[in-house]
């Protein structure tokens, strides 16, 4: 069920006071922000929307508000390859203007979200007219091959239960120190897919990262006992810095 | 040992000609080109030479020739993360112009290659200057994002002998048909590195794909009997077309 609201003065305000916030806008003049706003569908979705598919033509790109949109492919045999899970703040649609405006991937709600629609033929314009917007698309997406580049990298050498200890780490804020108690973002099944691990691969590879750092798991909630415990283990088989910098 | 060719005018040339077969450079006005040949350095150089390390200042930004140059990271416990292999026509350490000019993973060269060294500063200026060099920029980083997002899909879902099918393929020309044989274009404890899994787990799984599909191996010789076999093994956990376009 998609939502649009009515594309009146409130609503751009509000479009503008978002876009604002985030890098890939930094610097742009105000004209430009106004004639995305002008041109913006604010869309409110439930859990299970497809927003777009692999191989659609890109009409729009799209700005997270709140939720989570999981980023796949589908392979021959149906098997669905989640290779991203974007929330607030995040961009996804956008590299398709390279792609003869055709999506690369799929983009699926998996947890309400709102969401922003932008035409990327605007896109397109602004970075052709605007040479901070070309410098805002380089920057992200420089930052971007250093995310999957990341992700790859531990895909490659951290072991499962690193790579589910990893995943809680990237949870915590920054200065966390001591106990944490946090709330996971969406299923296990969506976070064994996340991270690249069957169901069952994800269920033993928690109660052995429980085992050897304490931490408990009721329901949607994580007790992490002592967070320096759970980096030490984790950390170990990876090459950022901790705290590391995040997506 | 590094013997930067002598800046005469036949290697102004050579540096011409190498950067205009690129998409990188494409389109770029012929000033531009000379521009680049002056401030060039052609180095060649043997197996386990260093080109630049994680962290380090990124003065030079570089252009492979030949033979073959890994990308990686070391996890802090020395575990060594291969994410990539390049090889003619890649490039590499060009999105440390967005890092501060400080490379954000390590190159090293794995079978002797030439390449070319070119400054970062003037590729900044000319992604300044130049709206065809920062439409290239963007254009080849979204292709890399596309490839990184494949080898990602890959890791999640394809299985060990589907992964090494798939490097294969890769290797043998689009149009190939029936039986082919080809050579192995470095060693199999790197390809091993390079698509993420141990010697040991490599090498079970290389039984495992010869035996499914017919294929022999001799020293660095591949022989695959019938590639629409090796296909339909590997290319049913994947969601892109075959023949697959590549890297």
């Amino acid at each position: 069920m998609t939502t649009p609201y009515s594309p009146e003065i409130t609503s751009h305000a509000e479009v503008i006071s978002v876009l604002k916030t985030l890098s890939f806008f930094k610097d742009m003049p105000q004209a430009a922000f106004v004639h995305f706003a002008a041109k913006a569908h604010i869309h409110e979705d439930q859990k299970g929307k497809v927003v777009f598919l692999h191989g659609d033509n890109a009409a729009c790109f799209y700005v997270v508000i709140n939720g989570w949109i999981k980023l796949f492919r589908d392979a021959i045999d149906g098997t669905e390859a989640v290779f991203d899970m974007i929330s607030v703040g995040h961009i996804c649609g956008e590299t398709s203007i390279f792609n003869d405006n055709i999506h690369t991937y799929s983009a699926e709600i998996v947890e309400d979200a709102s969401y922003i629609a932008l035409p990327t033929s605007l896109l397109s314009y602004y970075i052709d007219k605007e040479k901070t917007m070309a410098m805002n698309m380089m920057e992200y997406m420089a930052k971007q091959q250093q995310v999957q580049s990341r992700d790859l990298e531990h895909s490659n050498i951290q072991h499962a239960p690193q790579r589910i200890g990893c995943f809680l780490l990237r949870l915590c804020p920054d200065a966390a120190d001591g106990e944490i108690t946090l709330s996971l973002p969406y299923s296990k099944l969506l976070i064994a897919s996340r991270i690249g691990m069957k169901p069952e691969t994800f269920s033993r590879a928690l109660s052995i990262l429980k085992q050897a750092t304490g931490l408990t798991v009721k329901g949607g909630q994580v007790v992490i006992p002592d967070i320096t415990v759970l980096k030490n283990y984790t950390c170990l088989h990876c090459s950022q810095h901790v705290p590391c910098a995040e997506t």
